[in-house]
C-alpha cells in the first residue's frame, strides 16, 4: 500500500495535530485514532485525539482510550480526519479548519480535505495508519499494536468478512509480534454479553419464524422487561439466523410502542434489502438496512414479507 | 517451528504413506490430512488419506475431501498419524502397522509412534503440516492452502482463541497469498447451519443452567430426535455461553445413551479445564477439553461441577 508523499510530508512538517474520527465510533475509528495519536507523540509531536461521542464501554479496554476528548475547538490548525471523509461526520462542521488530511476507506465522499488518502478497497483505516506509521519510521509499541489490531479486527469481523486480505493478515501478524493479544482482543470485542443480554438473545431466537429463505425474529417490549434489557442490548442479534445456509434475509422486529416496530434487515450476497427498507421510509445498504412500521405485529410482518416477495423475489 | 529431521527423513525416504486422523474429525484433522496427501502427491509419492468417519457435510467444501476413504486396511506400512497420537483415536487399533509417525498438537499421549512430533503449544496440526511442507520444499497449491487455512482457522476459532499466535497469523497470511479465501472459508465454516441444526441450537441454549462463572448446556437424545439432528450438528455449540463476559467455563453435556454423557468443556484465560477432563478419563487442552461420564444427568452435572470447584476453584 502506497502512502501518499504529501501526507507524510504534512505529518513530518507540522508539530501540532488534531485527530478526529466519525461520531458513533467503533473500533476502527477509535483504534486508528489512538494509535496515530501515540505515534505522533513518540515522534516528538503534539496532538489531540477527538471523538464527539467519546469512547463506548466496549472500547474502554483500548490503551489510551482515556485520552480521547469530546471537546470541539473553535479552530483547528492541522486536522487528521480518520475513518470518514467529511468534517460533518466527525461533528466538526462548525470549526474553522486550517489544513486537513483525510485517511479513510469509505466510498462516500463530498471531496473534503486538502490531502485525501481514500482507499475504498482497503478493509480498515487501521491498516492505512499501520502503513503510515511504518513509512514515518514510528516504533509501534504494544499499546499502539492493540489499537491497530482492534481497528483491523472490527472491520473484518476478525478476518471473517470477504474484505479480509493478505495485507490485513500479514499486518495483524506483525501487530501480534509487537504485543497485540488476539485472544484478549476478540474476547473484549465479542464475548462481552451480560447475562440479561444472553437471556434476551435466547428469547429472540425462540421467536423465530422461518419462511422460504427468510427468517423473522421479534423482540417485544415484554421481552425487554422480563430479561431486564433495552434495545442497546440487541446489537448483532439480527445476524444470528444468517447462520443458516439457506437463509438469505434476516429481519428483526423490535417493539417501539403499541403497534410500532423498528425493523432491521440483513441479507447475504446480492439480495438488496435497502430497496425494501426504502419502500417503508427507511434506508441503508444492500446487505444491511432498516425502517419503522406502524401496525400490529402480524400485519407488520406480512407487509414486510410481501414487499420482500414483490421486490427481491423471496 | 523446528520440524524433526527424523520426520522429514522418513517422508523423503519412503514412497507410500497412509495418512490418518482422529475419528469424528473436524477441520484441523481433515484439512491437515488432505493438504499433506496433496503435497505428497506433488512430490511424486503415493498416499491414502483416511478417516474412519469420512468427511462431515460441513467440510465437503474442502478441495480433495472426496479423496478421503473410510476403509480400514489390515496392514499399514508407513503411517502418518495427524491431529491425534494413538492409533485407537483413528480407529486403527486392529491394524498391523509398520513404521508410524505422529504429527499432533494434543497433550495427552500413550507414547504411540516411532517418530513423534507432538507440540502441545502449537495451535493447530495444520500449522505443523504447513511447516513440514515448507521444509520438504512442497509447492503449496491453492487447494492445499484452503485446507491448511481451514485447519488453522477451526482450531483458533478463526483467530479468536487465546492460542492465536504470531506464527498462525503469519502462516495464514501466506496461505491467503497462495489462494485461500478467508471470507468464503469463514462462511462455509460458520454460516452453514441446516434449519434443523439451528433449531437444535435454540433448544440447547434453552437448556442453559447458569452458575457462578459457569454455564452448563445439555443435549438429550430426545432433542436430537425432535429436531432431526445428530451429534455431528453440535460443533461449536459449547462456545455460545462464553459470549457472556462473566462466564469463565462452559460445559456441554451430550447424551450418548442411558446414563451416558459426552462432556465438552471450554474455558477462558488461565482456567485449565483439561485437568477436570483428565480426572474423568478424558483429556484435551487448557481451554478445550472433553470426557465421558456414566451417570444420570443431574449426577453427572454435579460431579463435573464439584470437580471444577475442587480443581479450578469455580
Amino acid at each position: 500500500m502506497r502512502v501518499p508523499s504529501e501526507l507524510t510530508e504534512f505529518v513530518k512538517k507540522e508539530d501540532d495535530f488534531f485527530i478526529a474520527s466519525h461520531f458513533n465510533p467503533e473500533g476502527d475509528a477509535l483504534g486508528s485514532s489512538i494509535a496515530l495519536h501515540m505515534a505522533l507523540k513518540s515522534l516528538g509531536k503534539r496532538s489531540v485525539v477527538f471523538n464527539r461521542d467519546l469512547v463506548p464501554d466496549t472500547y474502554r479496554f483500548l490503551p489510551g482510550s482515556d485520552m480521547v476528548t469530546g471537546v470541539v475547538p473553535a479552530k483547528i490548525d492541522n486536522l487528521l480526519l480518520l475513518d470518514c471523509n467529511s468534517s460533518g461526520r466527525a461533528g466538526l462542521e462548525k470549526c474553522i479548519i486550517g489544513v486537513s488530511a483525510v485517511i479513510d476507506h469509505h466510498l462516500t465522499s463530498d471531496g473534503f480535505g486538502d490531502i485525501r488518502w481514500v482507499v475504498p478497497e482497503c478493509p480498515a483505516t487501521g491498516l492505512m495508519v499501520f502503513n503510515l506509521l511504518k513509512v514515518m519510521g514510528a516504533d509501534i509499541s504494544e499499546e499502539m499494536a492493540i489499537n491497530l489490531y482492534t481497528a483491523i479486527g472490527i472491520d473484518t469481523g476478525i478476518f471473517r468478512y470477504p474484505n479480509t486480505s493478505y495485507e490485513c493478515l500479514a499486518a495483524s501478524a506483525e501487530l501480534v509480534r509487537m504485543g497485540a493479544d488476539p485472544g484478549m482482543i476478540a474476547e473484549r470485542l465479542f464475548n462481552n454479553y451480560s447475562r440479561n443480554r444472553f437471556l434476551l438473545l435466547k428469547e429472540t431466537l425462540n421467536s423465530i419464524d422461518l419462511r422460504d429463505g427468510i427468517a423473522v425474529t421479534v423482540i417485544t417490549a415484554g421481552m425487554y422487561i422480563s430479561t431486564g434489557t433495552t434495545s442497546a442490548d440487541t446489537e448483532n442479534f439480527v445476524n444470528y439466523p444468517l447462520l443458516m445456509g439457506d437463509v438469505q434475509v434476516a429481519m428483526l422486529f423490535r417493539q417501539l410502542g403499541n403497534d410500532s416496530w423498528k425493523v432491521s434487515l440483513r441479507s447475504k450476497g446480492t439480495v438488496d434489502v435497502s430497496i425494501v427498507a426504502t419502500a417503508f421510509g427507511g434506508g441503508g445498504h444492500r446487505n444491511a438496512a432498516g425502517c419503522e412500521i406502524n401496525a400490529g405485529l402480524q400485519e407488520a410482518k406480512e407487509r414486510l414479507l410481501k414487499k420482500l416477495k414483490d421486490i427481491v423475489g423471496l
